[in-house]
């Protein structure tokens, strides 16, 4: 009696995704250019793994959405069941952002020169609710300077995310980088009557204030205001604790925020004037103050560089500068409403993070560049990112299977050119094979059969030129019409007609 | 009282390893160039995740080393505990190989135009034993063409693998391709009075003989022997097992392994003899004979292509042909003794991997790079990979902190010019900021004070002529001795002076 086969679904797991050939195409370009830069400034790659002691991770991850830590996290298979629970190896995780592993490595070797300027680019991975574009597995791109408390390192942060952007096609005015400064803002709680203030315990009623803060763009300054009282209420009925400050405080912390001035130097004087009585508010005020001089001196306006304060930055490991690349441009989202596209990198100083494990205070400051975020915006927001969608360029058919000598002796010829492209490798007609090459986006395609072989030619199908005449017949490609869809070419000057027709296509 | 505060240890978990700049730049380098490859052959680039479900990944792996199946697997944290555990959602793993996956992309999209050529470059987690140079985690460039039964896949396979050792600086004849044929095996085994072989299942008395072949490398031919037959005692006296064939059977299958020449068609013929009763065989046969012929129009002959009946690569879902590359070239192991290199690159044609999830047969075939045994291969083979070691190129070292602005629009003009470069953001001594420079491996460094910037003029240090004297003073090196260590020049020459000094380090 036959036995039901049981066979596996092919699925991916929540929250994941394949990542096909244009996307792909896309970010590596993407990716290559922020490497350059980076490079450029002086930073060098580092690698870490995916799999750590989820002790030397710590949680640094903000609490909404995350079950379990918002990791993933696995016992160590090394250790037998019998091993204490509380021994130290015993659970492993994912990496969730490449700081911590970076805080794990320069603890680890002490010995590195510093600074130690690294960049890493790699997945992390978040065990939190997927949503319409929000993915348990995605890349960051980071910088980061360890060993550094010279401000210089931050204001370069900032510059280079300018560099970045511009590389990448964004245009002087459609971005913006927002600058605070956790020691500020500290600063300002203690003037609001506040003492001993540990800006880093997201606990804490400092913690919940930050958290409001960082809702402003979201439920704005009233909402905020609630929130750093005694609560609000939101539009669903669901109500969340506020911070349960008193009205002379909530004042001072709303001044803070009301501080924001096109002028760097006039935030500074303002925050200044707000936080003179506390000695480590003079302290950010005089970060900034830094910051500002370091990137006027590299030739960083304020058309490019804001200080902002009411940027505030989730992650609780902030110890002074915190910046924000936005993208100012307005986009219209899927509801139809204009907004801002808003944030794709951030980045601060983070004193404490490497004596976590040395217990020795060691300066570091950088950023993440949010890879997926800044694609999308790329995607929405240039008309020009088209690239091509495929690796492939040429396509040789074949119509007679007794030639395959002939059509691999013109693969190869082909090939030798520096022409990425294939023979017809499948089986099918070549109505098929022109199928293929046309849902593959394959741009041209080479016909030839016994007789061409014999006479020393071939036919060039332009599939591209098809494409783009359907897609858009505007003025700015009006010179397609003139070339012909379909040529004979003589077999000696194939390869210059292919690369002549290509031209086009490689520059896109 | 003071409480002791518990500090995590920095550490890597067992089997992992972080990578540095160095090690970064080399692998870098050798995957473009592969890249690059792979697209000039048509095949386009994919990313699947790192995490997927363990019945979609199924069970390939050789089973030596590999407690919990080799694989690292953990309860899906979206399910209850109160779910089935025989839930087939119920257990995630890490992926182990890049070809499973492929395999449930290809299930999961029945639309994807055929054949589809992909390549992907990606890491793979195994929980094996870990030893001096074998980790847990490692890179993998996957190449494969799926939905063509066509022999040119299989063919290409061979010949890119060429490409792609050439490119990378292996000389002909320093390398090989090993190419045989599981039907042909098959049909050996079939002529040997086995019925009804089934050669992709592990734990036959056919898996046995594979695993035996298999280690011929190591054990040699009279080990082979025993382990055909009733088994064999190691040197440590451990007792393998055998596959009990009768001396008549192990006969045929030593003269199917002894089949070797360094003609194809020799090969072909002597095993179309052994085989002739076969249908199966014979099928394996007119394979390689194909093989052959299309290796022959694209241009490889046998001095890199070779047909050899031993290879028969460890994993069981093969069912064709399989390819394997090889340094051949002699090295000295740590061991003293002088050794072939060995494997670089593995491959072949799994027609039912697909079909695991469809139930329909879905011919697939290619090969898989060993990025990390590679480039082990070419940091031993090859003297002159030397690459830079560090991607910054110029230091400007800080004497006077009133002269900021003054840096850093030095730093500026350096940058924009394309020159990686870093102002010293630490803080120390001049000593201590080219102690740093030597260190990191940055080639120059810029030296200037008050009285330069007034003078309008710069001190270059040349640290890289002093690490090349120091390394080698060689015939080919003699030149760099009349380079100046240090020189002053002239603001408006800088740049110029600069990329000279550069030229012959971005060169390496």
């Amino acid at each position: 009696m036959a036995e039901k086969i049981k066979r596996p679904k092919a699925r991916n797991y929540k929250g994941f995704k394949d990542t096909f050939a244009e996307d792909i195409i896309l970010r590596r370009k993407m990716i290559e250019t922020i490497r350059v830069i980076c490079e450029r400034y002086g930073f060098s790659p580092l690698e870490t793994p995916a799999i750590e002691y989820v002790d030397c991770l710590g949680k640094f991850l903000p609490e909404e959405h995350t079950p379990e830590g918002g990791i993933f996290s696995f016992k160590n298979p090394d250790l037998s069941e019998a091993t204490r629970a509380d021994h130290p190896d015993w659970w492993l995780g994912l990496r969730y952002d490449l700081t911590a592993p970076l805080a794990r490595v320069v603890a680890q070797n002490q010995d590195l020169p510093k600074p130690f300027r690294r960049y890493q680019l790699g997945q992390v991975w978040r065990y939190e609710k997927p949503g319409p574009g929000r993915y348990r597995e995605f890349y960051q791109f980071d910088f980061d300077t360890v060993g550094a408390t010279s401000m210089i390192a931050d204001a370069e942060s900032c510059a280079m995310t300018c560099d970045i952007l511009e590389a990448l096609g964004f245009v002087r005015g459609d971005y913006l980088i927002q600058v605070n400064d956790r020691k500020a803002l500290q600063g300002a709680l203690e003037c609001a009557g506040l003492s001993e203030v540990d800006i880093t315990d997201e606990s804490s009623q400092v913690g919940v204030a930050l958290r409001a803060i960082d809702k402003l763009d979201r439920i704005g300054r009233a909402g905020v205001t609630e929130l750093l009282g005694k609560g609000r209420k939101d539009a669903s009925g669901d109500f969340t604790e506020g911070a349960n400050f008193n009205t002379k405080q909530i004042d001072v912390i709303l001044a803070y925020l009301d501080a924001r001035s096109d002028s760097r130097t006039e935030v500074c004087n303002r925050l200044e004037a707000l936080v003179a009585d506390s000695k480590i508010g003079c302290e950010g005020v005089e970060e900034l103050r830094q910051i500002d001089g370091f990137l006027t001196d590299l030739g960083y306006g304020s058309d490019r560089v804001r200080f902002e304060p009411t940027v505030v930055r989730g992650l609780g490991y902030y110890t002074g500068p915190v910046f924000e690349g936005v993208i100012t441009k307005e986009i219209v989202d899927e509801k139809g409403k204009t907004r801002n596209f808003g944030s794709v990198f951030g980045g601060g100083r983070y004193d404490t993070l490497v004596q976590r494990f040395t217990g020795q205070k060691t300066p570091a400051t950088g950023g993440s560049v949010g890879v997926d975020r800044l694609l999308a915006a790329m995607r929405l927001l240039q008309a020009d990112t088209a690239l091509p969608t495929c690796t492939t360029e040429v396509l040789i058919t074949v119509m007679d299977k007794s030639r395959l000598t002939d059509y691999l002796q013109l693969l190869q010829k082909v090939r030798a050119a520096g022409i990425n492209s294939e023979v017809f490798v499948g089986s099918g007609s070549i109505g098929k094979q022109l199928q293929y090459a046309d849902r593959r986006g394959i741009p041209l395609v080479i016909i030839a059969g016994s007789d061409e072989f014999d006479n020393g030619e071939y036919q060039i199908k332009d599939l591209e030129l098809g494409r783009r005449l359907a897609a858009d017949i505007s003025d700015r490609d009006e010179w397609l019409k003139g070339r012909p869809s379909q040529q004979t070419v003589a077999a000696d000057s194939l390869i210059e007609k292919l690369n002549e027709l290509l031209a086009d296509y490689r520059s896109k």
